[in-house]
């Protein structure tokens, strides 16, 4: 994948949401179409990024790794888009995180010259193709995670067929709670482990990471207890392998940080060690934010912030009011397809009648109550004086932004007014 | 979109699943490549159809529509594919069934010359594109539904300010069922329609359609209970029509069906009317069935139809185990993104240990709990013989193909030993 492709692909047509008339368009050539959502330019359902928002949010974000002391390599996995990677580097991250070899390409692709692959690696495959990125990014950097002999033996056994040998990869030890997901659950376990990699040629020990964003609350005193807990384990692992001189780098990295709780976690990213340490947050979904499950964690963490309002939802999926079937149910054509629907229903945000150009609010008693593949039922009442009408524009906001991303190959970026001056693609 | 690009278009680099080194190749060259997915020569999460079962399906779909005296219209949206809708209409599908004009554009180019939108179209950008895909795929059809006297006066205040005006769009009247999505709620009510668009220049009525997938049970005499009530009033209302001459066409499109519980619907797809009655069933899941939801109502159908198992699950995603982080759970490399939940999680179905080529059935105790973005949790009796390892293989079914088909651009079409014998591409 070449940069300039990469960042300026065509875009359409028959992408969903693409103008039907319209040809195959570089995403440069896009914003000067002067297409607007509210104008009926773009056939709906069409999801859409508002720039002031996401603008809005890089800056934030970056601002307060900056002033926590860390830095900042986002979670690819959010948007998958190179658009949106090269504009979180543009900010000052430091590096991109992702899940897999595939994103990784994408990652080391769109610029990034730090890659951290948060994920074991062990398939003969994607161990290849690691080692070929990395001789072809060089020298980008590429981290991913151990937490088993296991992993290490399949490593070693693919590292010893190779000749000549690759260089060593770089590694993070994964700490786990138990009860999660991946991660080593005791101090004893992750140090023989640690032991285990520095005796290895494959391998070489670079930091210890966790993640504590699967057990975050929004109770403000539960995660602090949460994060506490947890970054002493990584900071006395990160302690015994460097009293054992386990770390085979110039600085340790450590790791943490999902997109709900990173405000605990940032300041808990340091250690006292015989080497340099850098704290490294991969919060991912603070890009767009969102209307639901992060909006609400960022109300708690506004309050231990004082800082106001840090993050604001840029991600909107617009649909149409295709029939009002009974009194008080509008059918809206957009669905699982096109919306998250793993934590809640998605969220009407803004409501344009039909031959208007200005949205408005949705009103606060509007509610999704269910989706099908193409379909979602909004709810409204029936003696409101705010009822939808059957061609009318609605905004939907949704809750966690990394699964309505999957589920669009471009998105439209737009002005507060919804003109489309720029576009962004993903690669799922 | 020409149709020789669409039914062979260049697949990856970079799409996930392909092979990391792998160039982009034509759809037509993979077969060649001799991949086989149990030698690991290609990167999971990886979905696959496994060709036989595809096969049997679309043989055993139109062996079924055959004898019961319907035509099969499939509807698109559940694999989105240029090549299974080739597969379908070369096995015999009268046309091709889909949600929007960007899916119908799809269907078209394919080589559909008839479509069927099942869905009230209405917006200005919407009919435009309608009426030039009529243009450009003459003669092919497509018909669309209408539910409401609003959508009608959107439609006709575009048709008026188009000079010169297109052909007349030809519609199909939707019967809904109360509490339900879409459709006319009462006999009167859909008459009037009727009645208003026998009088419009903009429409042409050429049918009747409802759809009773959203209230099967999987109870026989529930759902042959439902059946009944609701193809009562779709023919009624067919009658009602012809009574009044509303129809303008040459025979009357009755239009219904799921894939839940077709066999109950299409013996219904039937009416006594002046002109000839053409009964379209536009089940889409048959295609691949799945392991869940569709299995089981298959289950009850077979018993209907004393067929033995009619249609056998094709679609598969495959991940590898990265860590076994605690007894009796392991954590596979495949999520939200790669995987259908909105039913029920996936269902483990193949186990492939590493090293091993030829894969076993996965041992009836192993579950899969939750499901992260890029993580399945799968469960396994801890005093079990049959546990998995770090490194192995699992093939995971899904419950609803429609929700895993979204989440890739390719799959691998396989041979009974996982060998990759062709792929397609989605249009999503």
């Amino acid at each position: 994948m070449e940069t300039d492709e990469l960042l300026d692909p065509p875009i359409g047509p028959g992408w969903k949401g693409w103008p039907h008339a319209a040809p195959a368009l570089h995403r440069s050539s896009v914003a000067a179409q002067g297409w607007n959502l509210l104008a009926d330019d773009l056939p709906l359902p069409l999801a859409v990024i508002r720039r002031d928002a996401l603008h809005g949010n890089l800056r934030w974000m970056q601002a307060f790794a900056r002033t926590q002391g860390v830095d900042l390599a986002p979670h690819g996995k959010t948007t998958m888009s190179p658009q949106l990677f090269a504009a979180q580097l543009q900010s000052g991250a430091w590096g991109m995180t992702v899940a897999n070899l595939t994103q990784a390409r994408v990652a080391l692709s769109a610029g990034a010259t730090r890659c951290l692959i948060a994920n074991q690696v062990l398939a003969a495959a994607d161990l290849a193709a690691l080692a070929a990125l990395r001789r072809r990014h060089a020298p980008a950097r590429t981290v991913f995670l151990v937490d088993s002999l296991a992993q290490l033996a399949l490593i070693e056994a693919w590292f010893d067929t190779h000749s000549p040998s690759p260089q060593p990869f770089e590694v993070l030890l994964e700490v786990g709670l138990d009860g999660g997901r991946t991660g080593c659950r005791s101090h004893e376990q992750a140090l023989q482990l640690a032991q285990r990699v520095r005796a290895s040629a494959a391998l070489q020990l670079v930091g210890i990471e966790c993640y504590e964003g699967l057990w975050a609350t929004g109770r403000s005193a539960d995660d602090a207890a949460l994060v506490e807990g947890l970054m002493q384990r990584v900071v006395a692992l990160a302690t015994a392998c460097d009293d054992a001189r386990l770390f085979e780098c110039d600085e340790v990295l450590l790791s943490a940080g999902g997109s709900s709780i990173f405000d605990l976690v940032a300041p808990r990213l340091k250690a006292a060690l015989s080497l340099p340490v850098r704290g490294v947050l991969r919060s991912g979904c603070y890009v767009t934010h969102d209307h639901g499950s992060y909006q609400r964690y960022m109300a708690a963490m506004n309050t231990r912030l004082a800082c106001g309002h840090g993050l604001h939802a840029a991600l909107e999926v617009w649909a149409l009011v295709q029939s009002i079937p009974e009194p008080g149910l509008a059918i809206v054509g957009a669905g699982k397809r096109d919306l998250s629907y793993d934590l809640e229903m998605p969220i009407p945000a803004r409501w344009c009648p039909c031959g208007q150009r200005v949205p408005l609010g949705a009103p606060a008693g509007w509610k999704v109550s269910a989706l099908n593949d193409q379909h979602a039922y909004l709810r409204f009442a029936v003696d409101g004086a705010q009822a939808p009408q059957v061609g009318d524009r609605i905004g939907l906001g949704v809750s966690h932004p990394c699964t309505t991303f999957d589920k669009w190959r471009w998105m439209a970026v737009v002005d507060e007014d919804y003109g489309v001056v720029d576009a962004i693609v993903t690669h799922f």
